[in-house]
């Protein structure tokens, strides 16, 4: 059996060798360079260009503005398609924009021959604008009675939804209560994915092929049609490796404009994006402020009602816009039972800060933040140990969602739990750290979580797969889902074997998707593709052995009945009939009946499981420095089954090391005309080596009657749970809540100072 | 209805705009270049390399001698495999040799970062040779008593195979009879595609990939995985747009040696075949002497028997071998039906001579000009008319091979007849020109052939085609058949419209093959793709259409009975149910019952069918000057129903050009050490344009009950009856039989002087 082998990444070799090919890699020679003008203010309106010094530069090519790009609104994020015009995503997004939303918007854009010309150029392009004052926070930009961010949005609001469920006056109402109330403030991140944003279009006939660094290939291919206005058949999107997304590339970039560059010019047209661009004109993930309630039961400690008022910052773009706050919430509700009611309102906000979007979690770190803290506070309040109040209050087998219906069919939780309680040593590290003076001091804190393994009943969930058999018994695995780092080719790979019955070093898996080939899938995101594209290929190679088992019969003069694949050969009864390679060879070559064994299908799926996990922290607080360093950290995820318990694990690591950042160094600083502070790898502090303890991974194997192979979700969890266990653990060492993002030295010496624990500090 | 209709090449705009992507241009930057070493003799043995001053060059990275490479014995030619080791090609070639078998032999290769350092090397490579006395010509190389050119081939005979149909015996015996014995000589010449050979390899993982300019990238795939002795699951190829190849490239020519390159080195290497390479170490097409005889009643013109003694220079490696001189005496058999019995012998043999193998014909323009010359000849014994004596003789409808059974199920033979000769004005030309004496005369002539649509029975015949619909409801067509210069991307895509029932802009046909993804066919050759690959396209529109009701059916809740496609729409009874479009969109997002639809299928064909035609030249010699100029030349061709009459046009245009080389200027000349004496296209005489009369095509369409859409072959046709066309019209000119390819100026004025018409012309 393949599944659960820890197989090597089958993309290793090549990646860690340099030989494998990503965009810049196939970039043509002779290709042009496209560069982009940006817009020097945060709020406003272009009113004209001076292009003359621009078209001077010896190699440039051409030059578009915004007054010559189509004015066709269309939607980036990467969601599924839906036909009904009324589930279908914003579309707030021109190719080129006079409507100046963002300091940095696209403004135009110069084509040269080569970079060096097309930067020198942008710098020469003079623009004049008609500035106006910059939204800089959500409470500005509902209050604002100016011109909107959007003009058919007055208000700046993009959406607002409420969740009544049952009663939760009710619990406001009943008796002998202990209710504690909260705010808790998450920043804005990027994801700084190592690749960034880089693509080329070029021309075949009437049809334009981007290559590009996506997630979701088939989605983009869908998105460059309806942005340049042409049928969405007339669109290739091909994918090569990348150097990851985290979710920024869920989210349609800049092929349309590409591939708008290539229509327009019918050359062939590299858009390879900066790091700064990447910062201030790609997605991040929304600053969500969460105002919070729960009346708790304080000689039970069962939880009677929650409230969550979540105010999401969306920048000028809706992108992914209300469903992440929307995630947050749902979240928020399930990952709890609320005896009596639950309120909570979403509301997400433009402003003419960077555009947020999908980011690994898809609003459930910030949610986790607010729901995690929240636990600790009323666990504080009455007295109770965190872990216990959790184990009490957290979703049981068997749960139901009184809106979607979706049941928890299988949950770790628990021994999650317990497994990372025993790690960190909880029980006696609660009472060892419970009071201390010291400068240095130490705490335990922990958090759990919920997520999805993919978006259904939300939204469409299909994926397509297929399968070619090669002359010597082994086959490719064709699929639309893509490899973007997550070792999906490996795991896939590892499924495709274990459906047909064959090693997994005898599947070749075609990383790269050409939409014109490969089955439909609608791409990485919402840590769906083990899940859903795992039962297309479960489907795919059942119908392959099927194909096989058929021409074994023909070959043999048999009938299939009680065939099996073992060893590479079919058997039949227990007894080898054929080898594979001789089947195939005689498949292809048969003169009588030649065959060329493929198989393809389409799972449409409607199910979805709850993965859950948690995270154990001891921290050691630096009280007079305002600095906070993990000694101990775990994170406990149930996943169902496991595919690759090893990828699994590296899977794990990347998102603590994610969940670090985010905790402790970092956010997106604007100044106060809305321009990004520090938009590069130097002055935003993504964790080093350095800053990291030990990751350790563990996990509680349940097996998900669901998933196709019992698995569920594990690509996005690992990143949630580590910043609200490190506020609990410095919550525990020195009694003060840190309820903001990041707990970076200054904010963190603040809230000391605030407390009493450090004086003067400002002076100091 | 798509078939029969002048659709513009869909690669046209590409090709002529220079946007079309060969391999050349997708050889990616950083690659290694590898130039081969050529052996400086043309019989032999490699004793020894010194190598230290081509390794000191800068810039060289690897030299691989043939004491390095494997001594894995492998074949060349595009034939589809055989499970039957007795069916199998001769595999007479390793990648790099030390028995040296012609001039140029591959015995060594030079890898540098450059172009520059690699050739420089290769010219600094010292070999020691045991030189053995080259063997120039089949009666040598049959009287040879040394080393044998391959050692387990004494005397040289590749192979040596007798056809006795019925009794030719008889025929000798027969009273009152006129028998003509003639002896036919065809040369040695070449392609001439305009790209050359070139490819380039690189690892991915454990597997090597080969991007090639190729017309069989699926038997490639195989034949790399014999000669490197890896799985041929482990290889891959890529076929780009391809500059022509006219057969040679229906020839697993470097794509062994380029891949073994990548394999040894795990980088990327590129392996560009020079012209003078491609003339020297790729093919040619076979020279072929014909002894013939036949007997003939003179009154009614009836052949009673005739015999065929065919004797077939190979060159050094087997390539297709013996193939093609079957090839040839088969058609000589069965273009006439001879009344008492035929006889033949085929024999094909090694020399020292470069390497021939498939061409444009695949024999049959060598056997043509022998039977057309025969029929001439014997036309002007018994004094008859020589179209009156083919009309007479030629394949009736309704014939049966003895041998294969093969039927001829549609003939337009007497009708092309009948068109050319009106055409050319034959009857009134043939009197006019009857008795001339100037030293500018004129003559008409007329040849005609029988060409086969594929290979069956021969060998196997199978294809496979994919269709994957888009949102918009257009299609991609995916096949492993390939465009080669052909049109086969325009009538393919003709075909699948016409199948499916939508028009053909709506079809985009993948032209690129990649044997990881591409449908199993075994390419361009034996004019087989619009036939078997048709067949294939046939069915699968049919069962795209199965699957675009079945899902009309469900979305419209309803049955299938009674649908068809017109206008872009589902109808049901005639009336409009669902446009395409809306049901692919619902097909691809419905929230119930989301299906990519698709479809794949394998044709295994058992069918063939006879094409014909004919060619009438009207010619002027220049007695003195020894110069044959063609005035008009027409070829006439029943190829079934024409699927694209314009592109088929331009394929006659194209052929007629290579049988005018072929007939009056291309040879390949060797010196006596078997050095090619002018493998470039300065020094070889490829007709220019100012060498052509205006070339005209002209069709009887026949619906040949066989054929996918009533087609039959037209590929390789039109090359075959130009050349014994001028020569029988100088022979009516002249009343010289020329018997001798090509009718260059030196060889017909040595045939006029020793006829008489000329004197004294080496003293003039």
């Amino acid at each position: 059996m393949e599944i659960g082998k820890n197989i090597q990444r089958v993309d290793g070799p090549d990646k860690v060798s340099g030989r494998a090919k990503f965009t810049a890699d196939l970039v043509p020679a002779g290709a042009l360079v496209a560069k982009i003008v940006h817009a020097e203010i945060a709020n406003g309106w272009v009113e004209s260009f001076d292009l003359s010094e621009a078209q001077a530069v010896d190699g440039v090519t051409h030059i578009f503005t915004c007054f010559d790009a189509p004015d066709i609104p269309y939607p980036t994020p990467g969601h599924p398609w839906s036909v009904d015009s009324g589930h279908q995503d914003v579309m707030d997004r021109t190719l080129l924009t006079r409507r100046v939303r963002i300091y940095g918007d696209d403004i135009a854009v110069v084509i040269a021959r080569d970079t060096v010309a097309a930067e020198r150029a942008v710098r020469l392009v003079r623009v004049q604008y008609r500035e106006l004052p910059p939204i800089l926070s959500t409470d500005e930009a509902l209050a604002s009675t100016g011109e909107p961010i959007h003009e058919n949005c007055p208000g700046n609001l993009l959406k607002r939804h409420e969740v009544n469920d049952r009663n939760y006056a009710a619990a406001l109402a009943a008796p002998d209560t202990v209710t504690v109330t909260s705010s808790y403030q998450t920043q804005q991140v990027q994801h700084c994915h190592i690749e960034n944003p880089i693509s080329f279009a070029y021309m075949e006939g009437q049809r334009v092929t981007v290559v590009s660094s996506t997630q979701i290939p088939h989605i983009v291919r869908r998105v460059v049609g309806q942005a340049c206005g042409i049928p969405w058949g007339k669109v290739r999107i091909i994918k090569p490796y990348i150097g990851g997304g985290f979710g920024n590339k869920q989210e349609v970039l800049y092929e349309p404009l590409n591939a708008w560059l290539a229509l327009q010019t019918g050359k062939t047209v590299l858009l390879d994006i900066s790091r700064e661009e990447t910062f201030q004109n790609t997605r991040s993930r929304h600053p969500i402020r969460f105002n919070c309630t729960a009346i708790v039961n304080p000689k039970t400690g069962r939880l009677l009602g929650r409230e969550c008022l979540a105010d999401s910052q969306q920048g000028g773009y809706a992108s992914h816009g209300h469903a992440i706050v929307a995630n947050a919430v749902t979240e928020f509700r399930q990952i709890y039972l609320d005896e009596l009611g639950h309120h909570a309102v979403a509301s997400t906000i433009y402003t003419n800060h960077g555009t947020t979007g999908a980011m690994r979690g898809y609003g459930i770190p910030q949610s986790a933040f607010a729901s995690e803290c929240l636990m600790d506070d009323v666990a504080l309040a009455i007295g109770m140990d965190p872990l216990e109040i959790r184990k009490l209050n957290c979703m049981p087998l068997g749960f139901v969602d009184a809106f979607t219906n979706m049941t928890c069919r299988s949950s770790g939780l628990l021994a999650c739990m317990e497994k990372g309680a025993a790690y960190i040593g909880w029980a006696n590290k609660r009472i060892e750290y419970a009071n201390q003076t010291a400068d240095l001091r130490r705490g335990v804190g922990m958090s759990i979580f919920s997520y999805k393994s993919n978006v259904y009943p939300i939204s469409l969930e299909t994926a397509s797969a297929r399968i070619i058999m090669n002359q010597d018994g082994t086959v490719q695995l064709h699929l639309g889902a893509t490899e973007i780092g997550q070792g999906g080719d490996t795991v896939f790979s590892q499924m495709a074997a274990a459906a047909i019955g064959i090693p997994t070093e005898d599947v070749n898996i075609v990383s790269t998707q050409d939409t014109d080939v490969a089955p439909f899938d609608t791409g990485a995101y919402a840590s769906r593709q083990t899940y859903v594209t795992g039962k297309a290929i479960k489907d795919v190679g059942e119908a392959l052995r099927e194909n096989i088992f058929a021409f074994a019969a023909y070959l043999k003069n048999t009938d299939s009945e009680g065939m099996d694949i073992q060893n590479r050969h079919v058997v039949k009864g227990g007894k080898p009939l054929v080898s594979l390679a001789d089947l195939a060879m005689n498949a292809f070559y048969d003169l009588n009946h030649s065959r060329h064994l493929t198989a393809e299908v389409t799972h449409h799926c409607t199910d979805n499981a709850f993965a859950f996990g948690c995270c154990f922290v001891e921290v050691e607080v630096d009280v007079p420095l305002g600095k906070i360093k993990p000694i101990k950290i775990v994170n406990v995820h149930d996943s169902g089954k496991l595919i690759n318990p090893k990828l699994a694990e590296a899977q794990v690591h990347g998102g603590m090391s994610m969940g670090l950042g985010y905790a402790l160094s970092e956010e997106m600083k604007y100044d106060d005309k809305g321009r990004l502070l520090n938009g590069n790898l130097l002055d935003y502090k993504l964790p080093t080596a350095m800053d990291h303890p030990e990751l350790v991974a563990m996990f509680v194997e349940t097996d998900d009657p669901t998933g196709p192979f019992g698995n569920k979700a594990l690509g996005e969890p690992p990143a949630i749970p580590v910043a609200p266990a490190i506020r609990n653990a410095v919550l525990h060492a020195t009694g003060v809540a840190l309820n903001q993002l990041p707990m970076a030295p200054q904010r963190v010496l603040e809230a000391f100072a605030g407390a009493g624990l450090v004086k003067n500090w400002e002076e100091a």
